[in-house]
């Protein structure tokens, strides 16, 4: 597997990248990647690891998009970009799939007008792993945020698209799909979601009706399905309780006199545990569905470690031919 | 201010509504209840409180509307029913306003068709209090799933009224309104929310533009306006979380060992102080905005203490005039 590593535009890029690229080779021996980006920098990262050189090389890219870039413009007059030179390597088809933590927007418009749309899809989508209380088993939310006023047939592509990663990245046999609604009954939803409903059932999959926000992280369902507009509603408000939670908890300790404070030290890894267990970082990226080859986006914020996991994750799904399978899954 | 209190349909009814009322007139002595359901049954809660009898009636209604009813049918057919009949005295127009804890779905119906909607105002809007990470500090929601499927107009109206109930509620001077979208910019949303961003800004009211879902309880905006579809899944998705934590770091004590389970004994009081803030019983219900007369929704689950809130709320509302004030921001 070739795996393509936009090394530029994250936050911590490009050490961030250069370092989680070597981490991956270093555990999985038959992997090559492609680290995109200007050459001299890279070279000069490369330089205090080790690691074996037949893994590994340089794509020399001399421009960055950045956050503040729009996403249309950057794609077309960007062409140095390390995201659109590893777009255009992706598609030119020696590679298996692409890691970036840029732009997100611009990630999107790059790969569906570079790399192209699988026959059949409307749109891709940006599907991110989300944990969930029971131990080891993660959901996948289908959109949150690449498409708002989706129509039926799209979420129902969606549905298709995450049943298909979800036996590839996660060994789940039989998704148990789930349509995001403001309510569990069948007749509860918006214009769109009854349709999709009604789609959804006749699909062959694994649907098990509506779900309601409460059920985000229970773990009910493998897939969740909704527009990229309630989608990016639902993982948003999740990410900000669980942030405002852990506030709440501090500023009780500091409120809370020596018993609390003693106790939080005692409970600190509890505490920890449960943070841990509530982020993705070793779980992998978020992926776009729908596109020809893979493409994984890793959180801006992404250090060596997410890098690493989501270049094992994009080198897992391109190995599984997840691309391929969705293609037939749309005929 | 003469309170309709409707006994029957919570989880804890007759007896949390009974003893909730009591509770309220007991604290206020310039307040007047009128208990509605089963005048017997009422009258056996009541022989065993202690109260002022010049500040309470019983109202008697021998059926009840239940949550499996269909809201349109139950309200038609169950005229008999505690709700229909309160509703049917606060049209009346001898009563200032109504608490009720039954299904939302008929009392959101049997308000709009027998209390009536404001002139001006298209549908009515189910507005819960949130809780904030900011000491003392609430939020609204204006819708939370009573509309689906909202027009950009409604939208506004919806920020009308919850400015005008913010005002009154909580004392806030110039309440600040968000629009909960998929990202702060202004060019991020979807066709809806990008129609009504151009109406609130142009509405005078104190808009502050879009929010994310991750604002929900940060106490960034006074008023969240959204449709009732997107409402539904935030607060859906906060209180899922909310629970979810509290469940993770009981199973992380389990497994926790001795360490953890005493830091967790010595910490109780700080999480249970955290619980506490997150819930909204000792705040108030969702207020039913756009209805003629104030409606006050309290949870299903709610006990004796909520209701009381509930019940003062809706005397405090009344007082304010809330309605009258949103029936001139509608001209």
């Amino acid at each position: 597997m070739k795996i393509l590593v936009d090394c530029f535009g994250g936050d911590n890029c490009p050490k961030a990248a250069v370092e989680g690229a070597v981490l991956a080779i270093n555990e999985k021996k038959d992997l090559f990647v492609s680290l995109v980006g200007d050459k001299a920098t890279i070279e000069g990262l490369l330089a205090q690891l080790s690691y074996n050189k037949d893994q590994l090389e340089i794509i020399d890219a001399k421009d960055v998009i950045t956050n503040d870039d729009n996403p249309i413009m950057a794609i077309r007059r960007k062409k140095d970009s390390s995201m659109v030179v590893a777009l255009n390597k992706l598609h030119e088809g020696d590679y298996d799939g692409l890691v970036s933590t840029g732009n997100t927007g611009a990630l999107l418009t790059g790969a569906t007008l570079i790399v192209r749309l699988v026959d059949g899809v409307q749109r891709a989508s940006l599907v991110p792993i989300i944990p969930t209380v029971i131990e080891g088993k993660y959901t996948i939310v289908c959109d949150v945020g690449a498409n708002v006023d989706c129509k039926p047939s799209m979420l129902k592509e969606f549905a298709i698209m995450g049943d298909v990663y979800m036996r590839s990245a996660f060994g789940v046999e039989n998704p148990k799909i789930g349509l995001l609604s403001n309510g569990a009954e069948e007749e509860k939803g918006n214009a769109l979601t009854k349709e999709a409903h009604e789609l959804l059932k006749q699909s062959g999959l694994n649907f098990i009706g509506n779900i309601e926000a409460t059920d985000m992280v229970s773990g009910i369902a493998d897939v969740i399905v909704c527009d990229g507009f309630d989608g990016n509603i639902a993982i948003k408000a999740v990410e900000g309780m669980a942030k405002n939670f852990m506030t709440l908890i501090k500023a009780g300790v500091k409120k809370g006199g020596l018993k609390a404070k003693i106790g939080a030290l005692l409970l600190k890894d509890t505490l920890r545990g449960v943070k841990k267990k509530m982020s993705t970082d070793e779980v992998g990226g978020a992926a776009l569905l729908g596109i020809q080859k893979v493409v994984v986006k890793t959180h801006g914020s992404s250090t060596e470690i997410p890098f690493k996991v989501a270049i094992l994750q994009a080198a897992k799904l391109a190995n599984d031919d997840v691309c391929g399978i969705i293609a037939k899954g749309m005929k």
